[in-house]
């Protein structure tokens, strides 16, 4: 459970980011924000002043919120004519999280708070978020430990014909008796993922997904991970999945084999093993994201791999790396256009992967927090091929 | 999969909505809109003028999308520069659903069309998806059936002394073998459910979901459906569970009992069944929402039972049906407020539920077609409460 140490420390660094941006408050209502700041998932909007306490006001289910909550003045939400009165004239402009926070919702704190100028916070909310505390870091290697735990399992269950989603189902059955949380929660508006992608026979199909692989899934409805299709010998099977405990999610890819490999896959693995190396020893503070992954696109390209790095010819995704921790699509991302230099305390997912259309998908993914040391890996298990 | 017929059905039933208004199109942004009237749910916008053809455009995956997309211009999404001139300057009213659109998203095509007035089109929008197609009732049965078939199993490996959590992951093993997507799609900004709830210990426990139940879940980050507490006997099991085929979404509830039940929870489960019984039988186009939940919540204090139903006294949600189809929480909703009259085609989720504290949680659900003779079963399985 959340400390309430976590709390505090939490709301002090918002507002000092508030108070540095001339911003009055921040209305966080986006539920995994509200959790974040409060220890409480519950229906409730959540009122940080740069100055002074906290405010948590809970629709439902405010019992439950009372006993979880670390903010001291936690109450019901109040009505629409007693909204207003919470806030004082003073409160001229107020920070919402415009990335994710729907019109309907901010149309009616607006007009709850007519003559205030509402500001997007959305970045500097991410940013906050995305270096984790000592606490937090205990979390991500708890769950990374755990999710390497079922992985261990997969040799036992994988065979030659069964469907894709037959394995799916195996797995997540395991990873929901040892405890994973299930949902998991991307910020993305146009994202969704159910747990993890169970693919070999699909692992090519492009997709929506922000991702190297999508997989084909059930449906044009449903239109990722696992699909009917059957599991093929000589082909790799690649099992990229999430792990939620507490909240945390780690992210992990393993590559799994009945029978052999071709030489062009092997090839491959040994690129994003590579690759993966590179931005291990680098994951310090102070790195430039977009260098990173510059250097690995440039060592894709190096190996003869560079059309099929991160996606199909075509269709490559431009990034190598995603922040990961209460949402599976945090910040920093190593990818174009991100300038911002690493931290210490952020935890990122690496995955170089390579797709060979008409043959399948193959490379390697583990979470790494960053250190002065460089990466430390969160999901503790090798990294081989495992061949059955 | 989605037929050429469906989409422009779905497509000219929008566009008289949009005259009817004065609307001169509407932006469709949710990638689950955009898969109802266009067949794919890749990361696309569809524009949809009130007269003349839609227009897809896609982000990615643009070679998926061209595959599955059943509107003829199909385009990659333009760049900012080219994105305005797709507008005529006739256009100057634009719908969009401001009850899901994040505001940065907003903010986006505003500055790409200025000038334009944007309207909110939520609930028209809503209630436009709420009624189901010949082919959409199809798919609804199908769902129910095979949901139906996997509640079956329940009796193979529900035992006493199981925690709630590996009752969950057993069901689900079987629920995604039986092909069920997975991915439980709801469009309230603050709600998500993972699959569904099997709780019996924890069932009585308040939350943040807006229905009668939620479960503890297995920690304040994620406190909703199963936990690590063990199952007893002699005390119901709730298995509420949703299965999702082609993207469509059945919802359904039975009770189990390792043992026997005291009488106040047969007497609670009688009171449901007879709830359930008056809302089939009246079911029926031009009933008023609000009028058949009133009517329910009579019923259950003519039981004896108004402080329990829907939730526990001091947390009862005030409805006892909820639309469901591509999302769990569609229009239409039988609850207080709702004044607008059942309409053929609406499918919907009918759950009346007790809460009894320290002591469980008993009821039914099932999801149910509206039709001139009632409501159609649409998960077709005996309602009785299952003693082992």
């Amino acid at each position: 459970m959340m400390t309430k140490m976590e709390s505090e420390q939490r709301i002090i660094r918002l507002q000092t980011e508030l108070r540095a941006k001339g911003i009055d408050g921040a209305l966080i209502i986006y539920p995994i924000d509200v959790y974040y700041f409060t220890g409480t998932r519950q229906n409730a909007t959540l009122w940080v002043p740069a100055d002074g306490n906290p405010l948590l006001l809970v629709r439902k289910s405010y019992s439950r919120a009372v006993k979880e909550s670390l903010i001291e003045d936690t109450r019901p939400f109040p009505s629409s004519k007693e909204f207003p009165a919470l806030f004082p004239d003073s409160v001229r402009k107020v920070g919402i999280t415009f990335d994710i926070v729907p019109v309907q919702q901010y149309n009616y704190y607006a007009k709850m708070l007519p003559g205030r100028e509402f500001v997007d916070i959305s970045g500097s909310n991410r940013e906050l978020r995305s270096v984790k505390s000592t606490w937090e870091l205990e979390r991500m290697r708890e769950s990374g430990a755990r999710l390497s735990e079922v992985f261990t399992q997969i040799p036992s269950f994988l065979k030659a014909g069964m469907r894709e989603i037959d394995l799916a189902a195996e797995f997540e059955c395991r990873l929901r008796r040892a405890g994973s949380e299930g949902y998991v929660r991307m910020r993305a508006f146009n994202q969704e993922l159910f747990q993890g992608l169970a693919v070999s026979a699909t692992a090519d199909q492009p997709g929506f997904f922000d991702g190297a692989v999508t997989g084909r899934g059930l449906s044009p409805a449903s239109p990722h991970g696992a699909s009917l299709e059957v599991i093929e010998p000589n082909s790799p099977v690649l099992m990229d999945f999430t792990g939620i405990f507490q909240g945390y999610i780690v992210d992990m890819t393993r590559i799994f084999a009945i029978g052999t490999l071709s030489p062009e896959f092997l090839h491959a693995f040994d690129t994003a093993l590579s690759i993966q190396r590179y931005l291990v020893d680098n994951l310090k503070p102070g790195a430039i994201c977009e260098e990173l992954f510059a250097k690995s696109l440039e060592m894709a390209e190096a190996a003869g791999l560079g059309g099929n790095y991160m996606g199909a010819p075509g269709e490559n995704a431009k990034f190598v790396g995603h922040g990961v921790g209460l949402e599976l699509d945090e910040f920093p991302v190593l990818a174009q256009g991100f300038k911002m230099p690493l931290q210490a305390g952020q935890t990122i997912a690496i995955e170089p992967k390579f797709v060979i259309p008409g043959q399948g998908v193959i490379g390697i993914e583990n979470t790494f927090a960053v250190t002065r040391g460089g990466g430390e890996k969160l999901t503790p298990l090798a990294d081989d091929i495992v061949f059955l």
